[in-house]
């Protein structure tokens, strides 16, 4: 199943996309997709329906973010080998965590917005996992019967706040916006081999990022089963599992996005996001 | 005045500590303490009653943890003069943050899970702050008029996990209830300076850590306007503002929590708590 949601920002209705592409309205049938909603059997509730029975809902609308209420965004770093090569970085022993702020969720082509005083702006498109029940210290063979689905996650990145201001990275993954997620929660079932997924994104019409999820250091069952062994990972937490090479700060001279700027990302089988980038306006 | 929430875990209900030190039942006057009833007007709601008039609580009832559904769980680190001196850091020309997991958060009396496989877990007691307002790029000088209240937490940590298993130290930081949180939430107005305010914590009876907030090196105000040029604060955030000198890791030699001690600390005004840590057990 292709799962999303649709409406005005804040006030998302559920739904689904069904075989012919058209958006279904699976109001009358779940309140939303959230923490709580998965937690209580949404998508196996949701698995036993006819979509053709379900109110067609009119294309064009506006996608939201596919979850709503996460708790835990946790972003894994250089977890690609040639995305760690092009950083310069030597490739990690253990996975590296950090957090996103939940709140920088937003729709996979709503706009986003440059930072205050922000010079470097980068993108990162990502394989993001969406935790579907209560894991803790889970094995790897176990751990992807935990998994709700995966989407598509821009991790933008501001490279002076993450790196050049002290201490963790969390201060350039947050901001609001840095975070659009989506446009479908795709169930497990649809997807053949996660470790198997080609990846784009492109800035302004021009290819950035080439890659697939084959070259992850860490893929998704040992991702889950490693962070279970630090914190609980609960219904509706989000993890996005790292960029493959081609970020800006990767070129030379590194590029960052501007004003008006235009970005384009997808994953095989999981769509695409379009995003305009604007400077803040205080 | 002095919030708090009661009763069995999962199934808290908002209360207040009256003048006497008698709790009484909020219940009928706001739903609970969330980001979602913070975000409406609850502490003012509140401030207009006469605690008389509400129903009293039987006193020993369990204490939960002050606010519900946190969703960014900042953690300074390295925030006190003397404790950066014990850890032999160098002094941090801007705050260190890091996060710790908001599903970490418990009442303030409730067992401490020792984690699976720890050897390091350690102590940190750190006066937090409750968001009440949205933040975003907010100056120093307005900063504490977005604060709801101040509380005791205790940032549990497991030293290892922070700082041996590479990258940030969130790894250490979000375990179950490695975030003890009350046992009230205590409006400003209580607080006559937030940066004068002593605290303490003693290990099975003994004194581990004497300190005062005036060692702070980022004063409250300075934190949540430094984070808000990060991230959006929203109502229900919470910041945990560092710990002073006398941590475990600090020791010569370093010592560490074990499955039966028994862990007390507090700050003046913001009362306290204590905790039994237990080792895991599968």
């Amino acid at each position: 199943m292709k799962l999303l949601r649709f409406g005005a920002a804040g006030a998302e209705k559920p739904g689904l996309l069904d075989k012919d592409g058209v958006i279904r309205d699976l109001s009358g049938v779940v309140s939303d997709i959230t923490p709580e909603t998965l937690k209580n059997g949404a998508i196996e509730t949701i698995a036993k329906l006819d979509p053709s029975t379900l109110p067609i809902v009119p294309a064009g609308v506006r996608l939201g973010p596919i979850v709503e209420g996460v708790r835990n965004f946790i972003a894994v770093g250089l977890n690609y080998v040639d995305h760690a090569h092009e950083t310069g970085a030597a490739i990690p022993s253990e996975p590296i965590l950090f957090n996103k702020a939940p709140n920088c969720i937003i729709g996979p082509n709503d706009a986003v917005t440059i930072p205050k005083g922000s010079q470097k702006t980068d993108w990162e498109v990502e394989l993001a996992i969406v935790i579907g029940k209560t894991a803790l210290y889970v094995s790897e063979a176990d751990a992807l019967s935990y998994v709700a689905g995966f989407a598509v996650c821009h991790d933008v990145s501001e490279r002076a706040f993450q790196t050049e201001r002290g201490g963790q990275w969390m201060k350039g993954k947050g901001s609001p916006t840095f975070g659009p997620l989506g446009p479908w929660l795709v169930t497990p079932d649809e997807i053949a081999d996660v470790q198997n997924l080609d990846m784009f994104l492109d800035v302004n019409g021009t290819r950035a990022q080439t890659g697939n999820t084959k070259t992850m250091i860490f893929g998704v069952a040992h991702l889950v089963s490693y962070i279970s062994q630090f914190l609980q990972l609960d219904p509706g937490d989000v993890i996005t599992t790292g960029t493959p090479p081609g970020v800006g700060m990767g070129m030379k001279p590194p590029k960052f996005l501007k004003d008006g700027d235009k970005v384009r990302l997808g994953i095989t089988g999981l769509g695409e996001q379009e995003q305009t980038f604007h400077a803040y306006k205080g």
